[in-house]
C-alpha cells in the first residue's frame, strides 16, 4: 500500500533487520522499528508493535530467520516467539513453516520472505473473491483492523473494499472503533483514509443501531484462528457483531488466509483466548489536546478492576461465508478443504 | 447516597439554586454545580452535566421552578428546556408536571421537590422489587450508569444491586465501560466502589463474550424512553447486549420509574434517537498521566468522520421483564399499566 507516496509492507525484511511499521503510534505518526533480534521482534509481537493474525506470521517467520542468522539456537526461537502471544494461529503457522524448512535445509529467510509474499498473494486473491460480494453503494461494517496493517500488504476483510473500490463500485465503510485498543478508530480509519475510502467511525456499540436501521448490507471481519468445524476466533466483539448481522438479516463473512485455519482444533471451544492487561480498558491513548504529545488518560477509577479478554469465539453457524484465497466457503467446508 | 460520609442527592435544590452534581468529572474529582438560571439548566442537560433519565426529570421539573422563581415567562422555560435533549421521556414527564402544577395553580417548587421525592420513592421501591429477583452469588452485566447518579437516589438498574447487597447477598457487577461517554467506567464504576459492590469494568465488546462462556446470570439496564408497546430506548448498545442475552438464555431485565413510560409513543421506532457529537467517538476525557490534569486525547485520525447516535432501540421481544415501583411487568404489560 501507499503512505504518502511511498510503497510500503507491514512487515519486511532489509538489511538484516526486520522492519515493522509502528502500530500504535497510528494514526498520528508514522514510524518504523528496525528488530535485529529476535527477542525483541517477540516482544513488538507481545506489545502489538505489528498486530493482526497474518502480520505475525509473517513477523514470526522472519523473526526466526533473524535468530538462524544470528546463529542462535532455533528451537529456543519457536519457544520464545511462539510464546508471545496465544490465540492468532498464524503465529504458529509462521514459525512451524520455518522449523519445517530448517529441517529440511532450506533457507530461513528464503522461507520468511516466501511465506510473507504469499500471504501477499493470498490477500490479493481474498481481495478478488471478495469483492465479488461487493454491489455498487454497498455500506459495509467492519470490526477491530483487518487491512493491509494485520496483513503484509491488501489485508483481509478490507482487501474485498480495496479491489471493489478500484473496480470503481462505490462503498461506504462503518469502522468499528474498536475497543479497547481502537484499531478500528486509529488503523482502519487511517488506511481507509489513506485509500480515498468513504467511512465513519462509529462506537462499537452503534453497529447493532446501524443494523436495526437498514443502514448496513454487509458485515466483513478479519479472523485470529478458524477451528476446523468453522467457528472462528476474531477481536472481542466480533460475536456480538455476528449476533446482531444475523438478528438483522445482514450477511456476515470472515475473511481469512487458510494460514489461519487451525487442523487441530475442532472447535471454537478449544481456541486460547488472550487475557491482556486491564489497563488497556482504565485509560485510553491518543494525542492530547493540551500538549499536542502522545499521552494516555485515565478514564476508569482507581480502585475498580478491569477486565480484558482480547477475542471471543463467533460460532460457524452465524457466519454466512469464510473468504480465502481458494475461494468462498461455507464455515462447514473450511474443515474439509484442509485435506 | 453516601459520598465520603456525607449524604447527597443526584439533583436538589437549596438557597434558591438547584444544585448538581458535576458528572463528567467523575470519578476524578467531587464537585457541586449550583445553578441559578434555567437557560443554564437546561445547558447543562444539554452537557451533561447531569444525564440518566429520572435525573433529567427532576432537574427539568427545578429549572421550571427556578423560572418561576425569576418571574420568568413558564411557557419559554417550557420550550427552551423541553428542547435541550431529545430522548429521555422524564425531561417532558417533569417540565410537564410543573405547567400542569401551575395550570393549577400550586407551587412549583414545591411540586418539583415532590417530582424528587416520588423519584426517590420509586428508585427505592424499584430496587425492592428487583433485588426479589437476585440470588446470592449472581453476576450481573449493566450497560450505561443508571445507579443513583442517574436518579435522584437509588438508582433503576443498579437499585436492585444496592437492596440485594444490603441485604447480605453476594453480588458481582460486570460494568460495561458504555462508550463513547463511558458512564459505565466513570460512574457505574465510582458508585459500585463507594457503595463496595464488587465489580469488574469491562469493554463494551466482552459482554457477549462472558454471556457465551456462562459467567453472567442476569442483565439489568435503564431506559430513557418506554413506548407504549414494551420497547424501549436506553443507552447505545443496550440492543445488542439484549441480542447477546437471548442468544444465551440470560434473562434481561429493565429498570425503570412509570414516568419513563410515553403514552403517546406507540412503539420504539417512535421514539427520537439523538444523534451527538461525533467528538465524544474521536476523543477520550481523563486523566493525562504525563500532567496529572483532566485533558482529551484524539484517538481518530483528523479526517475520519465519526457518527454517534446516543441511543437504540430494544424491542420488546428480548426483554424478560420491566421493573418499576409498582411492581415487574411483561413489556406487553406496560401499556395496560397506563390507564
Amino acid at each position: 500500500m501507499t503512505i504518502e507516496g511511498k510503497s510500503y509492507r507491514t512487515v519486511w525484511f532489509e538489511d538484516n533487520r526486520l522492519c515493522l511499521i509502528n502500530q500504535p503510534l497510528l494514526p498520528h505518526r508514522f514510524e518504523i522499528v528496525r528488530i535485529g533480534d529476535y527477542r525483541e521482534a517477540a516482544l513488538a509481537i507481545r506489545n502489538m508493535v505489528v498486530r493482526g493474525a497474518p502480520a505475525i506470521g509473517a513477523t514470526a517467520a522472519y523473526a526466526m530467520a533473524l535468530a538462524v542468522l544470528r546463529g542462535e539456537d532455533p528451537e529456543e526461537a519457536y519457544r520464545v516467539i511462539g510464546g508471545a502471544r496465544p490465540t492468532a494461529q498464524d503465529l504458529f503457522y509462521g514459525i512451524g513453516r520455518i522449523r519445517e524448512a530448517l529441517a529440511g535445509g532450506r533457507d530461513a529467510l528464503e522461507e520468511a520472505d516466501r511465506i510473507a509474499d504469499e500471504y501477499v498473494a493470498s490477500s490479493e486473491r481474498i481481495g478478488e473473491y471478495g469483492s465479488s460480494l461487493i454491489r455498487d453503494g454497498m455500506r459495509i461494517n467492519t470490526h477491530c483492523n483487518a487491512g493491509w496493517l494485520a496483513t503484509v500488504d491488501w489485508g483481509t476483510a478490507l482487501a474485498p473494499v480495496y479491489k471493489a473500490v478500484r473496480q470503481n463500485r462505490k462503498v461506504f465503510v462503518y469502522a468499528d472503533e474498536t475497543r479497547p485498543r481502537c484499531q478500528g478508530s486509529r488503523l482502519t480509519a487511517y488506511e481507509l483514509l489513506q485509500e480515498n475510502v468513504p467511512h465513519a467511525v462509529i462506537a462499537d456499540n452503534a453497529a447493532g443501531f446501524y443494523m436495526s436501521r437498514g443502514m448496513i448490507d454487509m458485515v466483513i471481519v478479519g479472523s485470529d484462528r478458524i477451528a476446523a468445524n468453522g467457528d472462528i476466533a476474531n477481536k472481542i466483539g466480533t460475536y456480538t457483531s455476528a449476533l446482531a448481522a444475523r438478528a438483522n438479516g445482514i450477511p456476515f463473512y470472515v475473511a481469512a488466509p487458510f494460514a489461519t485455519v487451525d487442523r487441530d482444533c475442532p472447535t471454537g471451544g478449544d481456541i486460547p483466548i488472550e487475557e491482556r492487561s486491564g489497563e488497556e480498558v482504565s485509560h485510553m491513548f491518543g494525542i492530547s489536546e493540551k500538549t499536542g504529545e502522545a499521552d494516555r488518560v485515565r478514564v476508569a477509577p482507581e480502585g475498580s478492576e478491569c477486565l480484558n479478554p482480547a477475542f471471543d469465539v463467533t460460532p460457524a453457524d452465524l457466519i454466512t461465508g469464510i473468504i480465502t484465497e481458494r475461494g468462498i466457503f461455507s464455515p462447514g467446508e473450511i474443515g474439509r478443504q484442509l485435506t
